[in-house]
């Protein structure tokens, strides 16, 4: 049996969680590995012979078939990969920030050379999505997503939630337990869910999503007062990627923190759980979890794509339509000013008197409807602590009515789900 | 282009579901449609033409690419399907019955004769599960599946729950809404589920389930207090399909009602919806959950093999190895009076004086420990209630400890997650 030829950049948790589990399967070699440092000890025993520090070794090299790109980052990977499919070989990535910001150029590239570029890894760790989409689910027009695509912002909700602690304290525990990165910038402001859902609407919605039009808030802000209140009014905050598109290709896709209702599946995805729920015809609402990220997660998703490819490489003289990602056609974007929300506000009001009929005319005024007012006694006598959620109504129309309530410190406003 | 041509065997719910959605796709055409009565008026537009009641006119037409066959149950399906794959047809299936007592049979048939046999929509309706275990998860060995897989029985329990109402209550309503039948012994009594775990723990573990060595015990005799003492113990009771496998292919296959903790995710999946919780390795842990029944969810899954066919049939002389269903390998079933389980008991105790000492001296001689015991004043002072849960113990073990509490009732045993 002629062995399917893998060529390897990145050693690192995921890279070593494929080399283990590569052994397994006698019709795929691994024939060269791309490290940064060669003589750098490692968790696993492997051949010096295969072991390389310069990644165009592999690239270039004619007998690799497939490129397993595990270094993230837009370059050097982005280099790496062109050089590679220009040479003729399948590309299987994790590389979510290089599919959000050169999605459209990437898979140009690999139509012009007729190879593949799979990424199931990229988005969602090991939940089964990508290829769900290209294949079972390709019947379908789904028209929604919302998702919790971070693990590490997730973990620290939750353990906000969990511990009623503030998200500082919470912050530096994750950094310590190695769930969050020392610059946490990346997680913590949404562009880790950004350019997973920019990639996983595009998908699902074949029409493609430019990274630039995702609008994006982060967890920074979120207070413990506001966990306490959610969950009193019967909600968890997530931070949620959400994608929609109407039928006339206009997209609304965004990550933000959102109040998301108890009753929903997506407010019970604790810690570094994913999820990701989509809804479709014909197929309705569906929600696919599991573990967003780790070494063997991560790696279950890699060997799918690659065994994807070992299947069929020989069967046919040009790889299966629905492993490719044609989208020629570029969804609108809806500016989030324009888009309608429910709305969670937390506000202190400097005078008790005549506040809650303040804030109800100035919402009255903008057409902004309220569901539920709640007013506590606070320990300033001189204050009013009150939390207020709307009906559906415009954002420009919510940032007005914040605009107007000058005399009121605004502590939060968040989406509800 | 060349279009795939399709034989529909089976115009009911599903089978409408499909005709609607298979007409915006212009690669595919659905040439003859089977239906026991060709004047019964439809709501579907449909030319008398394409009608027959004849399904031996599709089954033996040259001109048919693929078959789908959508009428249940083992006969007469299963000469139409034989006759089918003899004369070179592919199949699409949502026949669970068939796929658990003529799986071997209709696999090695279709092997025989080079061709494929898909059936998405035949477990868990529209969730995709099938198509990703073959594909995306192939790199990995699934050892656990626990799901909910019935979607009346699911919709029974969880009205019980919310309502405390009675089985008896809930089941009247549920055939009066049609999510139950009018005898509803296939899905009660757990022989729906337990077709669709033989299938399902046959592709998961890649090592076929023999259907009669698959235990059931159905949710007849689930008493509305039992519900409520789950409750507060911290658990929901569901009709849980469980599948294990050990290295030594070991299988332990079976249907029948749970504790579920509400810690777990299959506590939250209420009415009509189903979910599968698959662990494996390298993948670890995933939850997949949507509607398991009904029109259009079905469909979806029905036109995802259709598509999966359309693909590919031209590309290749022969298909996929991905869309075959080679389990020459059959696992040993465990009896399940060797199996380890955590237990629920309740227990109506004729005297309240030294009753407790009486449960706790048996279980201790038969090695059954306790987690977990609470005694309640009964309406009749003579009596004592007492709630059960113990640590996990051989099945055989706790059957002996009933045997010997012989003065007392034992109202309940029910397995716990």
């Amino acid at each position: 049996m002629e062995k399917l030829r893998i060529g390897l950049i990145g050693l690192g948790t995921v890279g070593t969680g494929v080399y283990k589990s590569l052994k397994d399967f006698d019709n795929i070699e691994i024939v060269k590995i791309a490290v940064k440092n060669i003589n750098k000890p490692r968790s696993i025993e492997i051949s010096q012979n295969i072991l390389t520090d310069n990644p165009y070794e592999i690239v270039n090299d004619s007998s690799i078939d497939v490129v397993v790109e595990l270094i993230g980052g837009v370059e050097p990977a982005w280099s790496y990969i062109k050089t590679a499919i220009e040479n003729g070989k399948h590309i299987v990535t994790a590389n979510k920030e290089l599919l959000a910001k050169k999605g459209e150029e990437l898979f140009n590239l690999s139509e012009k050379h007729n190879r593949v570029v799979l990424y199931e890894a990229a988005i969602a760790g090991g939940i089964p999505i990508i290829m769900p989409i290209k294949t079972i689910l390709a019947g379908n027009k789904i028209s929604k997503i919302q998702a919790i695509l971070n693990g590490t912002t997730n973990y620290i909700l939750t353990k906000m939630d969990t511990d009623g602690a503030s998200y500082e304290d919470v912050l530096k525990e994750a950094q310590a337990l190695g769930y969050a990165e020392t610059d946490p910038t990346g997680d913590v402001e949404g562009f880790d869910a950004a350019y997973k859902i920019t990639t996983l609407g595009t998908i699902a919605f074949n029409s493609r999503i430019k990274f630039e039009n995702v609008y994006r808030e982060g967890i920074t802000k979120i207070r413990k007062e506001d966990m306490k209140n959610a969950n009193e009014l019967g909600y968890k905050i997530k931070l949620i990627a959400t994608a929609t598109i109407d039928e006339n290709n206009n997209s609304d896709v965004r990550v933000h923190p959102m109040l998301v209702s108890k009753k929903n599946m997506l407010a019970h995805i604790d810690y570094v759980t994913n999820a990701v729920a989509m809804s479709g015809h014909p197929i309705g609402d569906i929600v696919l979890s599991g573990p967003g990220a780790g070494e063997f997660p991560t790696a279950s998703s890699v060997i799918g794509d690659i065994l994807a490819i070992a299947r069929e490489w020989k069967t046919t003289d040009y790889l299966l339509p629905m492993m490719r990602c044609h989208h020629h056609k570029i969804s609108n974007p809806i500016n989030i000013n324009d888009t309608y929300n429910k709305y969670y506000l937390s506000i202190t009001a400097p005078n008790a008197i005549g506040v809650i009929a303040k804030i109800g005319t100035t919402c009255a005024n903008k057409n902004v409807s309220l569901a539920n007012i709640m007013q506590k006694c606070a320990t300033d006598k001189n204050v009013a602590e009150i939390t207020v959620i709307t009906e559906k109504c415009l954002e420009k129309d919510i940032k007005e009515v914040i605009a107007e309530l000058d005399n009121c410190q605004i502590n939060s406003l968040l989406r509800v789900m």
